[in-house]
């Protein structure tokens, strides 16, 4: 059935050809996406892909803590209004995102661009980490928050990164395991629910401040 | 759960919001696609967008079947191997793509660009079919093939363009109905297996010429 598609026409083609080569758009979603594309305003086809190519041509990297930014240094990196004594260590901008949108954090962040994965073949060397060692003893921090994945790799790269700022008299915490918002007793794994007792917090702690 | 998300970047969220007007990408989607292309080479994504801009900019509909194309006259209306006497009837450009994957049709398009749909609020005048009828006319055809979706609106529009084409000195065909390739009797719905007995065919004639 792996016929090559003949398309009416070659623009019609190239463009079906370059969305599908984006992860998990297959050449029918392609062709839908496309089709639809010639359907709308010229000026909003034109501003699409106006805004990708200057997105990829205009973004860096925040050269402090690594996250995406317009500028040099990021938006948060440069805000006067974040504490800058506490770093929380991330895996990707999206965690970032994460965070933010709890309004609980008010300290700034280090993206390490991923976390150590033998498997994928992701050395500490490939992450921001001799980045955060010397940014950790740079910038004098207080504290260095690891909230990684709960996974088997987060684990093995929270215990990298604090092998590597042991002694360097920065304090570092980890993110709280327990048992999620709304989860029933009965279905919580038992290695979640035996560190949420082991970690267990004093009543009135556990409504916040 | 409905907070607008911070992105650290405006060329970020911009593109972003680009991707997420396209229907079936969520904003999640958006994101995830945004950031693939963040690490991908710069001509790809310039490629990308500039591919985007000029399939808006520049496709035009054939003159003659409004298929799309990069030429007035679109390739299968200007091929001088095609049977210009035969034309099939078509709801839009995915169905002659379908029809031309076939590789058994030697004839032109129509490209009707939608089917007459009340609920939708599309009537016979919103779609090509006066063209159809006066290209009926103007080119002397000898066949319509209407090969619209088995479906109500199918049979609706189906049974209008049949009722312009009448007395017209032109044949009128539409696509078999009858049993997928593939498929069992037990699961084939009564109707199409009722039609399949009575639009039965020479034993010899099945097999193809």
């Amino acid at each position: 059935m792996i016929t090559p598609e003949k398309y009416p026409s070659k623009l019609l083609e190239n463009a079906v050809n370059e969305f599908a080569r984006l992860p998990g758009i297959g050449r029918k979603s392609a062709l839908r996406l496309v089709l639809h594309l010639v359907r709308q305003d010229k000026e909003d086809v034109t501003r699409l892909g106006n805004a990708l190519i200057s997105l990829r041509q205009d973004i860096m990297h925040c050269r402090r803590c690594h996250n995406l930014s317009d500028t040099p240094l990021c938006e948060l990196c440069s805000a006067p209004s974040r504490d800058n004594s506490v770093v929380c260590v991330v895996e990707n901008i999206r965690d970032v995102m994460s965070v933010e949108n709890t309004h609980q954090f008010k300290g700034l962040y280090h993206v390490l661009g991923g976390i150590i994965s033998p498997m994928d073949g992701i050395a500490p060397s490939d992450l921001e980490i001799d980045s955060l060692v010397e940014r950790t003893e740079k910038e004098n921090l207080a504290e260095v928050i690891l909230a990684l994945p709960a996974t088997m790799e987060g684990d093995t790269t929270n215990f990298y990164i604090y092998r590597k700022l042991k002694g360097k008299g920065v304090k570092v915490t980890t993110l709280a395991r327990g048992i999620s918002f709304g989860d029933e007793l009965e279905y919580t794994d038992e290695i979640t629910l035996g560190r949420s007792i082991l970690n267990r917090v004093e009543f009135e702690q556990s409504l916040g401040k």
